[in-house]
């Protein structure tokens, strides 16, 4: 059932077991009930939504983070209910979860993590999950089976397991990290620190592993710094969830320190983000063409995230995508009304390396088929050239389907 | 061919003469070029798109406001090329056709008022324009006919005329406002008065006349206070074009003079203005739902009307109004990320009279079949109610459809 080709056994970091069960509450029948388990307890980094309305697993989440002072025992992950909108009865059924994991494990109730994606506003059957959890406590193991069921369980309406991993050696002892993710749809995420609480939206959940020895407040520091450059700079659809969330686990079996914002961490953690975020793009809901934008020139690298933004999610833009249309002209206006201080007459814009636009009109050399053809493509990549300063930003974004339209106007109750 | 039902001739504002004839910029082959005459010149107010990239029409038509002090003989539009991303020869064209017009009424080339609307970054074929000159200008007529023929003629992807009046008595002589719309896709008109540059986008073409007496300044005066309600509160994509245009002209041919702040005039023009909005929301490319918006308990108006965009944009909430699906959990994703400071708790949300959320989460009397049913309807309202503050908003949207991708998406060169 479970391919455990997603990982191998090297590449598993040490010192986790996990496991997956059906308790019922996605209605395909699938596993929907998951566990990772640090048994050593890990050390734990976490950034959330900035969507102010956010979902009751969020809330305790990061009530018991603060309590434990980053330490994770268990975390616990549902599919087919975001537990959202719920009131305080979503806050006392993700309590009552948590408190049933505590005791399997004999452990605190805040050293447990609580997630859940899947439908908002419908209230958690949280009894399903507490019947469940003897028989996903005895299937919990340390190889890439449990993993690889733990990478299916947490799947909403992606097509795909998404999974990414990366080591290095440091005096001849590997450190491993590995991450698992979902995510297809209500993806833009914009995470925020999980002491901060600014407003934002879309269910990505991200769970990411490593065996090093790594105290919370640098953990912290590593997954700011990549999370930055990865999962907050994709968008399928710009809506941000009320339950996204991302959480880095360390349980130092390597036995190798890592000291705050060593490089060949930071560089391991966002070469896995970064693959993960890529991932969620790809297996977006309908998606036929995955772009890279590159803008550069703009004012500054804020300004440059802003106009990606804008393009990314332009409606005309994305379905001009998906007709492989090459009609830059929507481009153009989405460049416009980005709220950006450009200069009109020194936009630049190429599909790859063919000109399409230059100085804000029809570049000489375009050539329509030519360019129709490059956007054929499945995947391919955008540049546009501001030239007024020197602000810039690489942001990963896809077309908006006929499919897209259909998966989510499905009304099947 | 022209629907003459479209208007009556005791509708019709006085002091004006309308044609349009068939130029061979459609690529339809149907009428694309019209023009608006005011034989004895009329006052004008004008508002733009506030896209940085703006069309050439747009920068010709601001500059030849300001040359004329709000003065216009002529208004030339033609339909099926923006003139937009065309550089230098866009704006040489654009006067081309200018002064054209300008010998064949013999007034000055900044006196006339030129607009286009069509495809982005394809050169204008001025010849065209001009070489249809004298047809035009000899199927001027001030009756029903010649106002439908500029109605039609203006269209890009929408499916029908676009026309609303008003009028009201002062001492026995009548005033009448009578006003031509197009506009169906890349519609989120975000208008700004034709002396500022600020950044927006979208085509709408709106163009109002009145034979009230009313100076330029006071006509400008009631144009943003009208097109703020009306115009500014609409959105179909959320693309800002960078062509939108609302002009405003007054021909004094009633006799009857209208001093700035006029209540009845205000009154009468913002009920076109509304009429005219709600018309391209309902003619959108692919809308099946035309929806009013209306959000109260915001911390201020401004608040209010950035929770309505942000619902209005959320490609989830869209394809759930496609669907009739009652999935208000992505409404309240799309509320959470707008950026305004709600508290969930506070949060409810109606479906016309139904109660569907109440205190953050459903409602007691909510019911998911009659909820599915009254989203059936072809149009319908959805209040939010955010108990914070009393900054509230009407705005009106529509649902994203398979058929507005399929619109957007062809490609056919």
């Amino acid at each position: 059932m479970t391919d455990t080709s997603l990982i191998s056994p090297e590449a598993l970091p040490r010192g986790f077991r996990f496991a997956a069960v059906k308790a019922g509450i996605k209605p395909s029948g699938k596993a929907d009930f998951a566990l990772a388990v640090a048994d050593e307890g890990a050390s734990a980094a976490a950034m959330f939504t900035s969507n102010r309305v956010q979902a009751a697993p969020i809330t305790v989440g990061r009530r018991h983070l603060a309590r434990s002072g980053g330490r994770v025992r268990v975390v616990a992950v549902n599919a087919g209910n975001a537990n959202c909108a719920t009131g305080e009865i979503g806050i006392t059924a993700c309590e009552q979860v948590c408190r049933a994991v505590a005791e399997q494990f004999q452990c605190e109730g805040h050293e447990v993590f609580p997630s859940s994606t899947g439908i908002i506003g419908v209230p958690l059957p949280a009894e399903k999950l507490v019947a469940a959890l003897p028989a996903v406590v005895s299937a919990l193991r340390s190889d890439p089976e449990g993993f690889s069921g733990f990478a299916q369980a947490i799947l909403t309406t992606d097509t795909r397991a998404k999974v990414a991993h990366a080591s290095f050696a440091v005096r001849e002892k590997m450190v491993r990290i590995a991450g698992v993710c979902k995510g297809a749809g209500m993806i833009h995420p914009q995470l925020v620190p999980s002491t901060l609480h600014t407003a934002l939206h879309a269910t990505m959940l991200v769970y990411l592993f490593t065996d090093a020895a790594v105290d919370p407040a640098a953990l912290d520091g590593f997954l700011r710094g990549s999370v930055e450059v990865s999962f907050n700079r994709i968008s399928i659809d710009g809506d941000t969830s009320t339950n996204d969330t991302v959480l880095l686990l360390a349980s130092g079996a390597s036995g190798v320190k890592v000291e705050a914002a060593d490089p060949k961490f930071a560089a391991a953690l966002t070469e896995v983000c970064t693959s993960l975020a890529k991932q969620i793009v790809a297996d977006g809901e309908g998606v036929g063409h995955v772009v890279e934008l590159q803008i550069e020139g703009a004012p500054n690298d804020a300004d440059a995230l802003k106009m990606a933004k804008s393009i990314a999610h332009s409606p005309l833009v994305k379905t001009a995508w998906a007709g492989s249309d090459p009609n830059w002209g929507r481009l153009m206006a989405a460049v416009g009304y980005s709220g950006v201080a450009v200069d009109p007459e020194k936009i630049a814009i190429w599909f790859g390396e063919l000109p399409i636009c230059a100085n804000g009109g029809r570049a000489p050399e375009y050539d329509e088929k030519t360019a129709h053809a490059y956007l054929e493509q499945r995947e391919y990549s955008i540049r546009i050239a501001l030239g007024v300063g020197s602000g810039q930003c690489r942001f990963w974004t896809c077309d908006l389907s006929a499919e897209y339209v259909r998966i989510n106007a499905e009304y099947s109750t």
